[in-house]
């Protein structure tokens, strides 16, 4: 950890809750406004979008950024872009075909308080949105713009996210053993993860390989982290805590890391990763002091 | 058009059939194994692209790659990913909650064949590849590229291709004008015909505005073209000819030009698009007589 004197000068909270007002900023004004044609899906995209979240993706990119001095403009359009297809994943999941959920961030699911070809549709155009606002808007040089694309659609493609949303599906009921849960949650949550921290580094100062490489360490730790304190949280919140329905995982006889190891088992395996993430990010010291503190905050959130 | 001694060396049919192999072939490579961890998702991906389809956005790529002097390696490239883009398009529009229909290039649908939820990932992974791909091989300088993407993405989502969707599921039952039955073509299904024939151009040599310009209007009026004849054909080839349900958009009260124009003023209005487009191809001379010839094979099509 840095010392006391080099500690950033906004708090944390305050911190947090910037960034998540600048992102929530940056995606109504990159998502087409609600009145324009076909003005029924911009309204339901808006919806599945904005008013809600941890943003827990753009917080890492922001983050990240720090350590490479990204430009928050620029920043703003990278987390926009890791949100978006995080966003239009929820939306799909919570499809009747799927997860067939009805509460989401506290409010009806998109399939709920629209229909169901409209989520469809709403999912579809968000993930497109993402990869035409980062090959859009100008914030880095195109080679590292197009290096942000191809990481983010590898991350989120049937090798990352949609690849494990597959495995996740062929898996109920049916015993995993833990190097097979954890790669199912590397590529669910975990390559989105990895890929907010690795967009929010790329939008600022080219890094050299070892610094690249430290950081990649820390996102896959981040990500498995995240997934291991929302199986916790998913066995000890409540509904109304979570803003989405809580205990459908064990309901559902999905595994998770608490169904494997317990729940003390799982809150040791989450101090693990916490440590041997903050271990990466040493050698960049003060620079990811930001990293450090929401690596703590995802250890220790409680929603 | 060009006189007969600079027409190309090659027979028409033979061309399209060569491109048609060509792209079964490209698709083939890119698309990730079938044996490829997730194995079903991934055997589900190949089943929804690979053998079948006329395979017209990749002759359009191809075809106007001719005009730029574009390398087969990278129309390869742009013409998979804009074929990506539509086959995932199929599959989501084939699903339970929109279309429902169980037959698709002469074989049970997707969802028919696997199950829902593996087609709804099967769309979405589709999709991302198609931008993994445009981003990942390296086909042209950067920014070139990175226009690529953002061409593709626009003519894709919410301002195209969804778009064009959303405003064709409000409109079932409803009567259209013209002009509106036109703007949910010119996004549902001349987007991305107009994408196909501008990626592959900008695969090759880059163009000065003005012969862009011609060439966008070509792929305006192209793509209109491709849907009155679909229209045309929807009420008049069977359902063996189609390799998909004939006569379902009649059946759902869908509007189409037919049912706005009549058989033979549909028929009229692809004749005067095809004069209009044929028209904005001159200037290019012998450079676009594969785009000519296609033009040719669009219209007067039977399947």
């Amino acid at each position: 950890m840095s010392t006391p004197h080099l500690a950033p000068p906004t708090p944390f909270p305050d911190w947090m809750a910037a960034v998540q007002a600048r992102t929530e900023h940056a995606l109504a004004r990159l998502l087409p406004g609600a009145g324009q044609t076909p003005a029924r899906l911009h309204d339901a995209m808006r919806y599945a979008v904005l008013g809600g979240g941890k943003r827990v993706r753009p917080l890492l990119a922001f983050a990240a950024g720090e350590i490479s001095g990204a430009p928050v403009d620029a920043l703003e359009v990278a987390a926009s872009a890791v949100e978006l297809i995080h966003a239009y994943s929820l939306v799909h999941d919570d499809l009747p075909c799927m997860d067939d959920d009805v509460l989401r961030r506290g409010r009806p699911t998109c399939h709920v308080e629209y229909d169901e070809p409209t989520a469809l549709l709403v999912g579809d155009a968000l993930q497109t949105l993402a990869f035409e606002l980062l090959a859009r808007e100008p914030i880095a040089p195109p080679a590292v713009q197009l290096e942000m694309v191809a990481l983010l659609a590898h991350a989120s493609g049937s090798q990352g996210m949609a690849g494990g949303q597959a495995i996740d599906l062929a898996s109920v009921g049916k015993p995993l053993t833990q190097p097979e849960l954890e790669l199912m949650h590397v590529l669910k949550t975990g390559a989105l993860i990895r890929a907010a921290v690795l967009l929010g580094a790329l939008a600022g100062a080219p890094m050299d390989a070892a610094d690249r490489q430290r950081l990649d360490h820390f996102a896959k730790r981040a990500g498995l982290l995240f997934q291991v304190v929302d199986d916790i949280l998913d066995c000890t919140a409540s509904t109304a805590t979570l803003g989405k329905t809580a205990g459908k995982d064990a309901a559902a006889e999905k595994p998770t890391y608490v169904s494997l190891l317990g729940l003390s088992g799982a809150q040791d395996l989450a101090e693990s990763l916490q440590s041997d993430a903050l271990a990466a990010l040493e050698p960049f010291g003060e620079r990811a002091e930001r990293l450090r503190q929401l690596t703590g905050f995802i250890t220790h959130r409680r929603y």
